[in-house]
């Protein structure tokens, strides 16, 4: 049996999503197998729709969880996974899901959010879960903001957004939309498309950063993803304040 | 010099406020005290206004910092501190006070809040920060709690609402307001009083729970308030849902 379950973790205590050989780090999918080998009895397969870096969050995240010795009614799995699970991941749904599904491929896009904490003394209950940049914002930084945000939109060849060293040799993807918004101190930005490369979403808010303290216009992130030139783009933020926050499929 | 200190913290990742012998638990005030030792390369004697215990969070604290060698101009100390304290505690302000300037006696209330996340499965981000207690919530439980609640107002001698083996044997206090809300699945307490005694509101909020599960009605907590007996209250919960939330000076 196949299931696809849809989780969310908080990715401060893990080391990414994927289980690292040689290593005894605490990942996500590490954990997810162990307890669904207690829940189950059984040693289930588990995979996921992206693979997370360490720190880096999920609202919203599917993997698929297949076994011989899984034999749980899928209404049933979340709460018996959740039993064993730690406090900083959560199983909300499991459906059967026919074999060749698989929660990556099948992915049609993923929107990410990246928070921002702008007030100048840090929340001690945001550690790990925001950046903290402390900076005044003024409605025109939004506006500009979003200026910027719209030259990401549409289908572009984003190798200057690509951490370098990354094999990946097609880097056009098509950016569905990308936003700025700003409450209480908190910017955060908004972005969704049909696949991202490595780093893509943390460098792209790195860019922002630069035009929200004016060191490019907006203008120019249309010269930058033309440029392709990584060093042109600006720096790759913490994984802190990175959410998965919607995969659609 | 003596300043007042205005903090917050999380307290999911200490041992408490207070610094304990013969022991290198993580505390508050051990944290706060090597933090100003660096800063101000000088011994400072750190005072709090409540001794919070293991798990206990503040989103409002006081506490004075006195030492012969703290020359640093007040309104530089917070970032000062701030500098060399980890993600999970905040400096706010600090304003100079006399020398006898006591931020526990001087105290003439404090206000905490407990919180409750009753969804069914528990949200991953809220690890340590509430009580994860799974049930339905109509509203006129929210009606019966608050029925229960009034009867904690006033003075009265609340040794029913003190953990056993407490050296206090005067009980008598007098609650200012108490009151129960729901949003979004999240259940809140908020109480408010000239002092509390110890566990007074994780047994408070044990038995206000007891109340909503129909195990007791709203008017029992007079008689279990006269009767002066621990055993007649509900239990103690757990420290990750309570918040100090305001002082009162």
């Amino acid at each position: 049996m196949k299931l696809l379950l849809k989780i969310a973790y908080n990715g401060a205590g893990f080391s990414g999503w994927q289980v690292q050989k040689k290593s005894d780090a605490r990942t996500v999918q590490g954990v997810l197998t162990e307890a669904a080998r207690t829940a189950f009895s059984a040693d289930c397969a588990i995979t996921g729709c992206s693979r997370t870096d360490s720190g880096v969050h999920a609202r919203e995240f599917y993997c698929t969880v297949e076994g011989e010795g899984l034999s749980c009614p899928p209404d049933r799995v979340p709460h018996a996974l959740n039993t064993y699970l730690p406090d900083d991941i959560s199983v909300y749904s499991a459906i059967p899901v026919s074999d060749d599904f698989h929660p990556r491929y099948m992915a049609k896009g993923k929107e990410y959010v990246y928070l921002i904490d702008t007030r100048e003394i840090r929340d001690p209950f945001l550690g790990g879960r925001m950046l903290h940049y402390p900076v005044k914002i003024k409605d025109e930084d939004i506006k500009r903001l979003n200026d910027a945000c719209g030259y990401f939109v549409g289908e572009h060849d984003f190798t200057a957004f690509m951490a370098k060293g990354s094999k990946i040799t097609d880097a056009v993807r098509r950016i569905e939309y990308c936003r700025a918004e700003y409450k209480d101190g908190i910017l955060s930005f908004t972005v969704a498309a049909n696949g991202f490369l490595y780093n893509q979403v943390r460098i792209t808010v790195g860019t922002l950063l630069s035009v929200l303290r004016n060191k490019i216009s907006p203008e120019d992130i249309k010269d930058i993803i033309t440029s392709k030139d990584r060093g042109r783009a600006g720096i790759t933020v913490p994984p802190d304040g990175l959410y998965l926050n919607k995969v659609f499929y």
